[in-house]
């Protein structure tokens, strides 16, 4: 028996108290890993306030890890003692299912998620099927890496589930923890790259990351002027927006993209797809081999998350920054033994 | 000059009568066909009824014409007097914007539309681009073919367009004068066919021209049934459906494609798009290379259109048979001269 310490939320929206809970040896295909660190995602705080009603208290949130493997099943091979992996917001698949088998294990329909109706990464240990522990290549730094494995790849499935080219402009809305890893990820994929952002205190910074031009993405007139001139729009946010001139900003064959999960319906004028070619669509996260092209891309081209720090013992301080809006540009939590 | 005999809508939504009207010589890149036939398509009558608020009248329909080459500009090169060309909705584009380049001369912004604005086919002749009149190959009947250059282009394109493989499962909501075509296109293509049709008495026909199965589409029984089975479905109505439902009826990476012009927007949920990446896109009739390959491949396999045929003097009777509900497939008018 294991004893794992973690930090939970007992209620709906409850501030994070410690939770011990125990553990049995790890099954056949599963791995344990020793956190080192441990970002904080949007979801996380919508699953802590039952936004989605699937939440099970007590609730270990974080899904956004990275450790070192510490214990392994019987069944776990390509994986040893020791080696630094990251976890995110699927801990397992079936295997084999045709979706798993076709290599999209990110749509399997009997995926696990780490933090429901199981406990995830604020934690100093944390438990998933082999197959989701995705080995960290060289020149990743384990401290900031975490939010790659659900922001991070959040953004880069797309841009390898559609094709997109280098020569192609792409448009990002929202520059927060998803939209942050967009903006470099399309920059060095070779795109021109617009950042649509309500915020102008986060322009320059937008460009720092790799915009090429911004957009208000609330004013109207400014979307007007963008009409036909983009590829891809790749939307982060969870708000409602003037749908419609986001369409009108696509050029012939353009697509926009969800990845934030809104709750109203878009509302998509079939004039407004056929005339053009254009389509509306989402993805969630990427398949393990996705995040490990992810990764190497990553290390090829220096892309990482923009963070801010707390230890894991201040999870509500960290959590109340989030909620504030104020993090820039993802929050992470370390574990003491692990801190600089 | 040229005297064309046509039949033309002199105000919203009234009868056709017989109007005539006179053209200059043949511009540097026109042709000039002698029309042997004119399918009528649903948006010739909403042309008619002005439904989109573009008509001018007096105004000519008919954009599904098969005739002969009477006439060419000096530009015109790769046609001859007498070759057998169709001509559908799109009668001009650019031919040099970066669309055109492109090869998608269909997605020209300033594409000209053959009733939009300039007179139909539903006369003894009519103009258009070179580009837009499109040989008919050895081993299609010309009588027949006037609807593959509308309704049978605009269900064929998508096939391209969405890279649709012999291996997929699809689905066609609208077994008419559109969804006819589908229906014999998907089969011939390898795929597995669902046909999508509230009308009870079209399920035998559905399935003689190529569906394999048959599912209510007005049930939301019989859309739960089909939960997760479908890799594309084919929405050709302009009529609101259960949307929801059919989103549901995507399997994984699933696409939703309309061709119908339905008038309210499409509500997607984002959650429906993201969890197995799903969307909904739209398209246009096909660009002349993709009407040629329609052609060779109906020709191949041949596939033709479900024809009624009146004489094109009794347009107003054959109107009145589409506007009733009861034509299956599509309507032909045909020109005396050529008349069997």
């Amino acid at each position: 028996m294991t004893t794992i310490h973690a930090f939970a939320a007992n209620s709906t929206a409850g501030e994070l108290h410690p939770f011990e809970y125990e553990v049995h040896e790890p099954g056949h295909d599963e791995v344990e890993i020793n956190v080192i660190a441990c970002g904080i995602c949007h979801s996380d705080i919508s699953m802590i306030d039952n936004d989605w009603g699937m939440s099970q208290y007590p609730l270990v949130p974080g899904h956004e890890i990275v450790g070192t493997i510490c214990a392994t099943g019987d069944g776990v091979e390509h994986l040893r003692i020791g080696q630094i992996v990251g976890l995110g917001w699927y801990s397992s698949s079936c295997m084999t299912c045709p979706t798993c088998m076709g290599g999209d294990h990110n749509l399997c329909l009997q995926n696990e998620q780490t933090i429901v109706g199981r406990h995830g990464g604020f934690a100093d240990k944390v438990r998933c099927h082999k197959a989701w522990a995705v080995p960290l290549p060289e020149g990743i730094d384990p401290k900031k890496a975490g939010p790659l494995f659900c922001g991070g790849i959040t953004v880069f499935n797309p841009i390898v589930q559609l094709g997109i080219k280098p020569t192609q402009r792409v448009g990002v809305i929202g520059i927060g923890g998803l939209g942050h890893f967009a903006l470099q990820f399309f920059n060095k994929w070779g795109c021109e790259v617009t950042a649509f952002t309500s915020s102008e205190n986060k322009a320059q910074e937008a460009i720092n990351m790799g915009a090429h031009r911004i957009v208000d993405s609330r004013s109207d007139d400014a979307l007007e002027d963008a009409a036909g001139s983009l590829d891809l729009i790749l939307s982060t946010v969870n708000v409602n927006l003037n749908w419609e001139k986001y369409f009108g900003a696509l050029a012939p064959r353009g697509k926009l993209h969800v990845v934030g999960g809104v709750l109203d319906p878009i509302p998509a004028a079939a004039f407004s797809l056929i005339g053009s070619q254009k389509s509306l669509s989402g993805s969630p996260l990427g398949s393990p081999a996705t995040i490990t092209t992810m990764l190497d891309f990553c290390a090829r081209h220096d892309i990482e998350a923009v963070t801010e720090h707390f230890p894991m013992s201040n999870v509500n301080d960290a959590l109340e920054h989030l909620r504030s809006g104020k993090a820039r540009y993802r929050i992470v939590l370390d574990q003491p033994s692990h801190t600089h």
